[in-house]
């Protein structure tokens, strides 16, 4: 950390924030310059973030020069994490792709979705029991009915599932029927939550929030992993700007900036993202082509007639005629899917 | 709602979704121009928001008239709501004060601010047991151990108090200390706290997140509201923005959109907005001068040694000044404080 | 354009507000519904833009319905545009690379990348002579010593230059070195300059700016095309958000927005989006999946001596390399390059 | 300047990062960490800018310790700056007020403004001759004829005049007919223009972009000031976000914030900011209140019928009601109005 000093900072408050930081246990680095006389804080400066430094008189202000995430990043851990759910890697070479509807809502549209998605090559199905909406007057979803449907068809299909967990207290109960946990974008920084779920041993996959930058994400994922649940899957959803085209404004360049950050595997999700159908097509071949470890795509038999996100869901057709065009880009860049 | 239609739409097209319009029970309202068909539906629009109507052939995008909120609005009550919490109003002709730190820390912290903003003028207290934080690292509050000194601070300085609750499992255990329940920013849209909040008699403290519309403030304040608990107070504390020389950007023109909207009160949170103590009383002023109903500030008796948000917190002194500048704008803008 | 009444508005307001939509030429189209009535206006809406409709009494909004420009939309033309820039197309089916340093520095600097960047692949050089430089203490280009060397290397090489004109008082000047004219990010809404430009025979190349919309590029490009010239090609460069990590957040999702919406070719400018050079390879590669239609790079034979954008500028070697992966992208989503 | 060497730099890239920096004529100061070695710079930075010095083997990254600007900076010039038009002081103990139509419209409708708003005691005139507009098919000004018409009412109704100048070419002829030259948001950054600003005798109003930061605005004032003209009036009018209630977001922590980074004086443009005539009074006591030195305000005899703004302009009644609540603010926080 580097403090910098006030021009018109008095030698005595200069003397005063030396003295404070030696006796916080820290070697403290002077350099006195024409406008500003700087002093440099040598050491772990995470237990630092704490102190306010910046109050004591004189001060102009601090300037952090390590991440304040530890586990999450490269420095800690250089090679690639890669995360298994029953079987598929995500983070190895291969893309993967996860895929199925917003909600569950019916035993027949979930059993039809994932033969169509497990056909079409997706490997992961992806389907909301517990759904967290804007309004209150929105389908809330099927919940515990809808974990047992899930249960069932991971079974049948054979398929590994993702599923959404909304509150702290269904961690244990959510578990017990899927293979990974999803927190959403909007829970990201639900600290129960994310302490919950860094308890368990399943799999999450840690969405960003559309208010977040990607140091707070990987600030969250440290929350899991620091719980000692190392399988953390990121996923770039879109964040929240000023064009109204689109319902997010997906950042792709996240994708290498979170990779050069950290060893966690970085998934996309470009349903979210855009909020339309027709988007996702060109979206999802960009983020393979950007180097993403994966994909998350909504699909739904009828989007015409889905309970949430119908405009956002592609049709199995589309979807499958997606995969094909996936694959390409995905060798294209050296990868398979 | 109104239903755009493609400009190449056939006419089977605009038959068929006028036709699930009726289907729906509402009336569809056709009027076809040079560019443009339009479909207008009449009737309560809320309940349309589920059927992806956008997904029909030839319709080019919905456009929704209603605000999706209801007993949030003015339209359902014209007047001002005011939330009474142990006698003090919330919404009324006074503006009301809410002080404190950010965390308690000690008994003797707590009872020490706790004194110094009674004296000063302010008439509720504010502290949290519970600690939202960014880092797994950071000072995460004292818990039930705090729960139980505001307790008693409570009884002894004769003060009501608010504190945040960050999970649904706790707001009966928090409600049995406190008068009032906190929702944070970043748990604004934390929707099984929103339900468990409106199952609760509290009045609830809900504060915008850093990147949600003013629209989805008025939707998490009626999941409190559609839980039957009317109690409900709004906070503005700034929005996330690419300005980087404050924590957040208070968007002060909120508080008259807000009072346009809706009929439930609205105050002004200046620490978190400006994350610095300097700025706080510039801010306030502004609060109170632009029709705020109240004001949540922190204040600290050694900021320098807070173990939370030092950097954003007043000193008592500096507190008990800005409250007199604070007399002087309200009573300059016809309210008393 | 939908009126949209207020709950309470009185018949005689309704009444008003007909009789003026009457008056300016317009038919009306009244729909009454349980909440709120609201008034179709059939025709034109463009020129009502000018008129405060939502000043009369009882109106509570306005709903625009077509979009506000006209000659870029697709609904006015509905083929592809495809801009020829000396016998380069940009628009068609081969994905053009236009690369270059930022700015004009020297006749060796210039020389050196425009062999460099012509061997590796690319069909056009761009090279700043005027420099919009947020400081006035920063290199702001060689002026017409740098048009001049433009000149030559372009007879020399024999490649089509583009360069940035920054005063409606150089377009005529700046005409007469190069091929194409750029109008910056932060010119893309002076109009003095867009409406230069529009009478200049030139093919503009025309920046987003990193807080417009898709909309107001479309309505900027209007200003050109009104003033009869057709020939513009637009440039996502990345807008700005929260995010601190890059320069500016690329919108990859703009692409298939902006060629859903209008005619006109887009490119992508990697290098400006992100700041980074070790960001513009996944990027580029992005941009190529998601359907851009060319890419404008920033290379530099000596990155680490730039007069400006040193730290995002590829060193040639480099460069050469991202050609032979973008080759591949483009080639799988089924073009050239 | 600081620069931090990666965890993983070679001793031989530190000693050339040394050497470079001493190459450079400063003096650098080597602090080795546990995690990283970084490098302070002694002496004036801001040359230093143009150095990509992050491009060096090891480095990571530069952190900038001044601000860039100087001319515009406390650091430079402690005490306040007074800037008078025609004996009107803004930046004084009086609080100004600056108001008039968006545009001028005729002679009538100019009049019978200034004659309003003099008699309700503001004491500038406001009103484009040019504007500066998104579509190419609205209405763009009077030009000349407007900029007749301004100098005729500022000699008969007795009151100075602003108004804006949008091309470079036209700063001399405006200058003749008013007294303060306006940059508006759209060209904060347009530099070719606010060179000739400064080359002017006359006062600047210069309007933060709506994309712009603070420490920009401040640079885009050091393009005049460094031109020798000191005389510049720093105007908010609202940024972009995605908060769609309002045309912008008054950013009024800008307000102080800018008072503490610079010495120039600050007003407040709640017009623009809102775009909604029904909040530019809670917003303009707002910004009274936290410490603006003046107030532009958009006044027009019939909103209903103006060619542009209509909708956030203030009839002259509504406008002379305003000026006494102001009064009464502007004494609650020791000035005058």
């Amino acid at each position: 950390m580097i403090i910098v000093m006030r021009k018109d900072a008095q030698a005595s408050e200069v003397e005063e924030v030396v003295a404070r930081v030696k006796e916080l246990g820290y070697t403290p680095h002077l350099s006195v310059g024409e406008e500003r006389t700087i002093i440099g804080v040598i050491g772990d400066e995470r237990p630092l973030a704490v102190e306010p430094l910046e109050l004591m008189p004189g001060v102009e202000r601090l300037v952090p020069i390590l991440q304040p995430f530890k586990l999450a990043s490269r420095d800690f851990k250089r090679e690639n994490t890669v995360v298994t759910v029953g079987g598929v890697e995500i983070g190895g070479q291969r893309v993967a792709v996860i895929a199925g509807p917003c909600a569950v809502e019916s035993r027949e549209q979930l059993f039809e979705t994932a033969w169509a998605i497990k056909e079409a090559g997706a490997s992961i199905l992806r389907a909301g029991a517990f759904k967290p909406r804007t309004s209150p007057y929105s389908f809330q979803g099927l919940g515990v009915k809808g974990l047992e449907l899930l249960a069932e068809v991971r079974e049948e299909v054979g398929l590994p599932v993702v599923t959404e967990v909304i509150s702290p207290g269904d961690v244990e109960l959510v578990s017990r029927y899927v293979d990974v946990l999803q927190i959403g974008a909007r829970n990201m920084q639900n600290f129960s939550l994310l302490q919950e779920a860094g308890r368990s041993r399943h799999p999450v996959l840690l969405k960003r929030g559309m208010m977040s930058t990607v140091q707070e994400l990987l600030m969250s994922a440290e929350y899991i992993l620091s719980n000692s649940n190392y399988r953390v899957v990121l996923c770039e959803r879109g964040i929240r700007t000023f064009e109204p085209s689109t319902r997010n404004t997906l950042d792709i360049t996240a994708v290498p900036v979170i990779k050069g950050l950290s060893h966690l595997p970085v998934i996309v999700d470009p349903s979210h993202a855009t909020g339309k159908w027709d988007l996702v097509g060109s979206v999802s071949r960009a983020a393979v082509a950007a180097g993403a470890d994966g994909l998350i795509i909504e699909v739904h038999p009828h989007p015409e007639r889905a309970l949430s996100d119908g405009a956002q869901s592609l049709k199995p057709a589309v979807f499958a005629q997606l995969m094909r065009e996936l694959k390409a880009v995905a060798e294209a860049v050296g990868r398979s899917l």
